[in-house]
């Protein structure tokens, strides 16, 4: 189908990733087993259930005296219980002995409970009598100021499941059972390569005509904080033969190819052709209603997804959150959760009227300001080709594909660099 | 100043922040130079002003044909207007010629602009006549498709400040304009010395009485996400001499020391005596109006903070988010901004009411569910002693000091981990 001025119609952004989600039947990078020491913010590949009862004892979580509970009962300041201590009980070991009605044992926070006991104390409650007797002047209940053996997690219980991002606590938890090695899903690996007669090396003098590479830098950071490992695999003129072996070199030792740069109409038609060329199915859609990014182009090559996107930095970033990042977190094996994408979403009140004329879901750059206690977007209006742009916004809002704007107080989501 | 029950009254958490940031005016860790590659979420150490123009030419947006733009001024489709096409200009080259009037020359996105031109005419908006001439059919203004030499930074602008957090897109814009290495702040060291006779290593068997070792795992976690280098001292029995010399060595060697565990009185009071047995002017506050957490304790040695933490796993997170993290981000280097607070927070109805007896500032541990559009925050009501309620766990939320509890529906913020 074409348009009126004769150009091929292009998909929705909608369209678009429900095409790419249904290709996408990927094998996980495999997995590996590390120290948790190194786990942060790595992908569990399996559950993990707990080898052992934690605590593995009934602890008092008070300094105070171990006690049966029921010898405390209606004890108050004015009749209070009598109980002989019989011993104090020692961090890191075993009670010296059970305790026997009316008996008391000394016992410090984390302390293990004798048998037979089955609560704890607070010093605060108590008056010494003299080193061997207190007296009681307030109650507990069974089970008062402990942690049951296996309260906090039992013995073949679930604690993590597979897909789980590790965060501190639950690194904490992994060494609080005994587990010191986890399974993980190694990271993805993304290739990158650089296109464009233009584009040089950051380092290096530059000649008339030329720039310097910034795209495969952005790229390669937006790829690391997703949870993928960037192999850039460096800068090719828009030349057949070179980008060909290129792309079969990084087909071979990545998951993901993506060739960035080459906007112009000859080498957006070579990225279509190198794809297509490179194996089956080849290039599964080519141009998406969003701005920036509408030449962006998906495809498959023997169950590699190769995406070839425009060069402007801000289209970079509009398709890799589009379409790279989605397929990207299934090949991490992370599940997703509720608290990532809220961590990525925050609210404002737009600063300014903007107009979107551009029949396509439009991606606006903007910068967050505190008025008064409200969080307001403030819109960055300028061309997508200039990177400064991204470097001041703190995020982009979206202009929905058949809206012509938004007005000025406007509610609005921000989704957060 | 003590309580009813003989107790020292413990500070405010507000009291308690405003005697520590007054204390803490701590040199940074010193710089270092490293390669662009590797500096994603490293901290300048540095203004960046940029070397050179970007882009160092005027660079042609769209495919079409370079023009001065006046040569199409009044231009329709019934009147269009005829210009000659003098050359193509290459990708990364200098154009072949400067532009004369009625002349055009074919340019590519990205392409330089000749002398003189000062527009760029999309090619859906010519009509070819021959290989030599075009008419053009809509008028362009000056500038029009075109991005400016410097237009997205001028040689001598500032383009990042000190203290930055690098993002993705700022090490592509560093990269635009040819800065391959940085000079980032040095991480902050932060020791960790573990105590308590119970405590044992997570590898190996554990004798009846002893636990594994959780809170330096949790902890270390939590200082490489905001930026510094944790250094498990290891585990320590409660004994004087041993920890004298652990705390003297950590001192040398790092930033900050964290002395964790010890949370039966005797141990604390030896954290105590060991930091103000270290240097001055030493313990500056011991116990805080904070549930968990109330047995913190900050001092200051020989201008280096050292913290002691009560063992309970979710004292140690909210005493490390109150009291640490604020001196830890102050040593990073980094400059607050507003975008690392909105990522940590977020609003939420309460699911069902909650009270506080405590008389102090209660942190309660919330997970999320979204219902209906909205998302609410379900309380984990256990104790501070269990790791897996923090493994469960999405955030916090703060119960102030002076309040009897929240009721359910009431909107809190949640403090995301």
């Amino acid at each position: 189908m074409r348009d009126m001025l004769g150009r091929e119609e292009v998909l929705t952004v909608d369209d678009a990733k429900e095409l790419l989600l249904k290709s996408v039947n990927l094998p996980l990078p495999g997995e590996s087993e590390i120290e948790i020491e190194n786990s942060l913010n790595r992908i569990l590949s399996i559950d993990i259930t707990s080898p052992e009862d934690l605590p593995p004892f009934s602890r008092s979580t008070v300094d105070g005296f171990a006690v049966k509970a029921e010898d405390t009962f209606g004890a108050t300041e004015m009749l209070p219980a009598y109980l002989n201590i019989t011993h104090e009980i020692l961090m890191g070991e075993q009670p010296a002995s059970d305790l026997k009605k009316g008996e008391a044992a000394k016992i410090a926070t984390g302390g293990m409970l004798p048998q037979n006991a089955d609560a704890v104390i607070m010093f605060e409650h108590c008056h010494m009598i003299d080193e061997k007797s207190i007296e009681a002047i307030k109650p507990v209940a069974p089970g008062e100021n402990v942690i049951q053996a296996g309260e906090d997690c039992k013995k073949g219980a679930k604690i993590l499941e597979r897909g789980r991002k590790l965060r501190p606590q639950d690194i904490g938890a992994l060494a609080g059972i005994g587990i010191t090695k986890v399974r993980v899903y190694k990271k993805p690996k993304v290739s990158i390569i650089s296109t464009g007669d233009e584009i040089v090396s950051p380092a290096g003098p530059l000649k008339s005509g030329q720039v310097r590479d910034i795209n495969s830098y952005n790229l390669a950071g937006l790829i690391e904080i997703s949870g993928g490992t960037a192999i850039k695999k460096g800068i090719f003129p828009d030349n057949y033969d070179l980008l060909k072996k290129a792309l079969e070199d990084s087909l071979e030792e990545s998951h993901i190819v993506i060739i960035s740069g080459g906007s112009s109409v000859g080498t957006k038609d070579m990225t279509a052709r190198l794809i297509n060329d490179a194996g089956k199915p080849g290039v599964i859609f080519h141009g998406v209603s969003v701005k920036p990014g509408k030449p962006v182009i998906y495809g498959m090559v023997n169950k590699k997804p190769v995406f070839g996107l425009p060069g402007h930095p801000a289209a970079i970033t509009v398709c890799f959150e589009l379409f790279i990042l989605p397929v990207l977190k299934i090949l991490t094996g992370e599940k997703e959760d509720l608290y990532g994408k809220i961590k990525k979403i925050v609210r404002a009140r737009l600063s300014r009227n903007i107009s979107s004329g551009s029949g396509r879901q439009e991606h606006v750059r903007v910068m967050l300001e505190q008025r008064d206690n409200e969080l307001w977007a403030v819109p960055i209006l300028s061309k997508s080709g200039l990177i400064t742009t991204l470097v001041r916004a703190a995020g982009t809002i979206v202009i929905p594909m058949y809206k012509t704007g938004l007005a000025e107080g406007t509610e609005v989501e921000v989704e957060l660099f």
